[in-house]
């Protein structure tokens, strides 16, 4: 099947409840950078792709790195003086502070207060708290049970383990005819939390599920890792490979109500970039583009200076933009099918594009060829209908001459990629294109020097 | 005698009304791609400038097309049950579907509606439609009329030939002192219709007339020729010679009430694109530039990938933005003296850029030269009359290192040609500035490649 | 000391109030482009800083130019046939047109006012005028003290001498550790006017009185010359070494109340170009940033085409912006030391990114480096205050590649320089930056030929 097939048979709504549905699977593990929980999320994508789950030793060195201990915890509580469990891991997984080391003990409630995280501004709400490379532990409440506690003393108790085991991470390639690849990536080391890192997850394992069936142009990379300490772990262990990564997009927090963003890549102009600015340029809705910075998620990784990946990052509202990230609210209720479905289409556009984007050259370029006698143009004139497909292959036609791609004449013409790439197919029927033997990944580097 | 002497003796309003004389004249003719309303018109055109006629023969193959065979029509017309004349080609020759193959015949009114062609928004008015390439026969009428037929038989007569001939198109090449060559092109292929072919017509023609009196730096080759097909035809028979073109400009619908229109090259920063920006932008009236699109007149042959020619065309109101295009309704009326005077001056505003644009080099260019022992200074300050020309010798001295042209200088320094290259003229009398070795062509080809 | 230790301890009301009175110590000192009024204005500099007062012959061919004549004065005057002296010389250096020649003698009204200049509009202002060139005598008067002029004879005297002698202009050179220069110039020809000349000469020399203080990378040179004739007589003289200037500025008015203009070199993106829009941009107050223009200051002789050094102009209104310019109205009231003062620090400003913008390699560019084990990162999040600094090292470590300065990056980030210079700083220390081998200059040039 190619690509233009399958996109007419994917709705939306269908592919956006899938999506929530395997989000509300994955919601109640709890997951960090290191540990089962990790581990168990990898195995339920394995139901949908056959994932390759790979394992880095505790104090691998990566870079300027180490893999760290591994985390795992049981149970965890906060007892009052009566015994009553105040705070109960089993209820909510981000009550404890992720990589919190073992605890058991009696505490007054001043001692237990430096251990204690609320948002004050949002009384209501639990936050989310790591302390990965810094031995501590402690407890995550909302701040209106934070400000009920009293002068007692309390029973706090983190049954966990932070011992040398391993990192976790999900790699599955997708082969295309071609070596070079396209990266997609996204974070899985966060808990209960489903717009950042559950709804990139979904999004990679049905983007993957999708693109499995097809005949692709590229081969198609999918990491599913902890964010930073596994897209350095991945970067350092496939150094030598990562040449063939030639277009790639990182996702996260692609479910909420939000408008689309997309930010680019440190290049600012590589064709990822081109591509999502178009798609969003046409998508008849708000968007917003957002330029390189050197903070947000694994796309730091990707485009540190000695890498410098064509590497975007595709978002609906950016962690910095809604109150709801690294809380409690950042729940089932707050993504929606509709956003999930919506983010999944234009990634898969995206695809389209990808694949089908190509340098031509016209056969006939001196002059207009005679597209009447091909039954390519109308006869009388007046027929609105066939006058944008008409203008397409013109355009297709004055601009093919083995330096422009069809990205470069849909921007050029304002015309929509797939309008400009339906003219090519028509066109290269017809005997009037051929491919040229430049690749497009050539004329992108010489753009690229402008 | 040059240029600038020249600029000085015409007026808008005269040359407009002998503009719009000529296209009176030129208005009852029925022309077509082929046929011998070309040649009358050409015959016409050689009572002002020595026009030579070409002859192409039917069948000749130019790149994908084939010459058409030649068409010519004696009578046309429709009559009722009763023998009235309701349609006469005598009255008006757009009844006629141009390219109509002989017919003559009774018909009833049901058979004969499918060869009749209305516009139902403007019910007064006859269209213009044309079948070149698809054998067909067929009448042109307000809608009103075609309303007010009757359920009867009708005689239709169509008294044409369509038999092997000639397609002819005008040439004329004014000798400059370089063999470069700048093309002035218009198509000639529409019966009466005034705007769209014949305004070009009148203005490639005073224009070739004006400018064979002068001594010229460049050669001016003015073409002649039917729509589409001439070009092609043209291009093809000097396939070898078209390299000599270094400037060129396609003029149609300039006699319109709108505001002038320019249209770029291909190349989008080509001279002959910057000239007529600057000379709009200093005009002190609105104006509209486009960019270069692969559909209008025959800059989509001389744009064609192959040939990529630096050749813009000139308007007033685009072809696809006004109602009476290919209507009875562009008529004598809907061109206006002011407007044919105004497209006119505009292109010798052009001409007289491209004369005298060059690249100087300042010979004293280690700090300012004195003006003032020169004369070229006010001593007392204060004389704001020559401030300007002050401003303007200071802009191209300290320019002219032999990169910038007097256009580069002159929209750097936002101030208009002719003040600069009168500046570069008194330098030159005094002996601060020379001729740089560069050409023009090299340092555009050179900023070409930005 | 290095200049972040000196930007704090200068304020900018004490180094403004310091100006103003200097400027009022020159203030009565009748100027000229030259005479002993330049002389005695350099030796009032010299108590500032050890300038070498330079001398050349008049006579002396300096490019397109001669030096002229020396031109000094002792004494002019206007008496009425009562012999009350109705304009003293002594009483405002401007009643003199600048280069009178001698004078002595009774005259008419009708002939004495072809001596005579006033400015109509602005009737209690005494115009600046004069005639270096050519010679003439005259005076210069309020319009009302013109108007009330009688019919009867006036004995006029300029007791002036204009006779072989010297140009005069001081030139102090601070070394740095590079020979690479950076210019600092103003001029010094007028008599009585502050924003036009004295602001610039009060400036200047406070500059550099800083600056000689401290350790410096480039060597800093300033010239104090005579407008025009100045600066060409030491490009003449010193053409060898132009090529050591690789930055500039000029001063002019930079003390009156308006906004802070920028105009650019020649050049149009040289570093100091970048320099000064990024403190502008950066300054929290409206300003100016000008195109570069052949007319104005001394930087129409630095960026003449043979020259073409990167030097720009630093201004708060332009000369032709401000009524008052070339009157008895730019006077001590007209400018302000808190402007004086706001002038000055946005040069130490410049100064500042000068000396310390440099193009870095990050030692670690295979992904980040592990900033918080090195103490550099917040271990908890949510420290609003260090987050700026953070972002700030992101920056950096990511954009040092060996192509990009300090400059570069706070471009891009949006970030001022202090705060990207500081994180470089803090980077340095932690052994992740190294200077790269590359020159600034280089990348400069590289990014000129874009």
């Amino acid at each position: 099947m190619n690509i233009h097939d399958l996109r007419k048979q994917i709705t939306r709504d269908r592919i956006g409840s899938e999506m929530h549905d395997f989000i509300s699977e994955l919601y109640p593990i709890c997951r960090s950078i290191t540990g089962n929980g990790v581990r168990a999320t990898l195995r339920r994508i394995r139901t949908h792709i056959p994932l390759e789950i790979r394992e880095v030793p505790s104090g691998t060195k990566v870079f300027d790195w180490l893999i760290p201990n591994e985390w795992n915890i049981r149970d965890a509580y906060i007892k009052d003086s009566r015994g009553n469990k105040i705070i109960d891991f089993g209820r909510c997984n981000l009550h404890v502070l992720s990589y919190s080391t073992p605890v058991k003990r009696k505490i007054k409630l001043s001692e237990l207060r430096k251990h204690l995280f609320s948002i004050p501004e949002k009384p209501d709400w639990i936050p989310y708290r790591t302390s990965y490379y810094s031995e501590n532990w402690g407890f995550c409440m909302s701040h209106r049970q934070l400000e009920s506690l009293t002068q007692e003393e309390y029973e706090v108790c983190i049954d966990s383990v932070l011992e040398p085991g391993y990192l976790s991470y999900g790699e599955y390639l997708i082969p295309g005819s071609s070596t070079d690849e396209v990266l997609i990536s996204c974070h899985i080391c966060h808990p209960s939390l489903c717009n950042d890192n559950l709804s990139g997850i979904a999004l990679s394992t049905m983007l993957a599920k999708t693109l499995k069936a097809l005949t692709l142009r590229y081969s198609y990379r999918f990491l599913l890792i902890p964010g930073t300490i596994g897209s350095i772990a991945w970067l350092c262990l496939n150094e030598k490979q990562v040449s063939k990564i030639k277009h790639g997009i990182v996702l996260a927090n692609v479910g909420d109500e939000g408008i689309t963003t997309y930010k680019k890549s440190r290049r600012g102009n590589s064709e990822v970039d081109r591509i999502f600015e178009h798609i969003l340029r046409h998508s008849g809705t708000d968007y917003r583009i957002e330029d390189f910075s050197p903070y947000g998620y694994d796309e730091r990784q990707y485009c540190s200076p000695a890498f410098d990946l064509p590497v975007g990052c595709l978002m609906r509202t950016p962690h910095d933009q809604f109150g709801e990230y690294h809380t409690s609210a950042d729940n089932l209720d707050f993504i929606k099918p509709w956003s999930l479905g919506d983010s999944f289409l234009k990634c898969l556009s995206a695809v389209s594009v990808l694949e089908t984007n190509q340098v031509y050259s016209n056969r006939s370029p001196k002059c207009e060829p005679q597209l009447g006698r091909r039954g390519l143009y109308r006869d009388l004139g007046g027929n609105v209908d066939k006058k944008a497909a008409e203008f397409a292959m013109l355009w297709v036609l004055n601009q093919s001459d083995a330096t422009h791609s069809l990205l470069d004449i849909a921007e050029r013409s304002g015309m929509h990629f797939d309008d400009i790439e339906r003219a090519a197919h028509l066109l290269l029927s017809a005997g009037l294109l051929e491919e040229s033997t430049d690749q497009v990944q050539e004329v992108q580097s010489h753009a690229g020097t402008k």
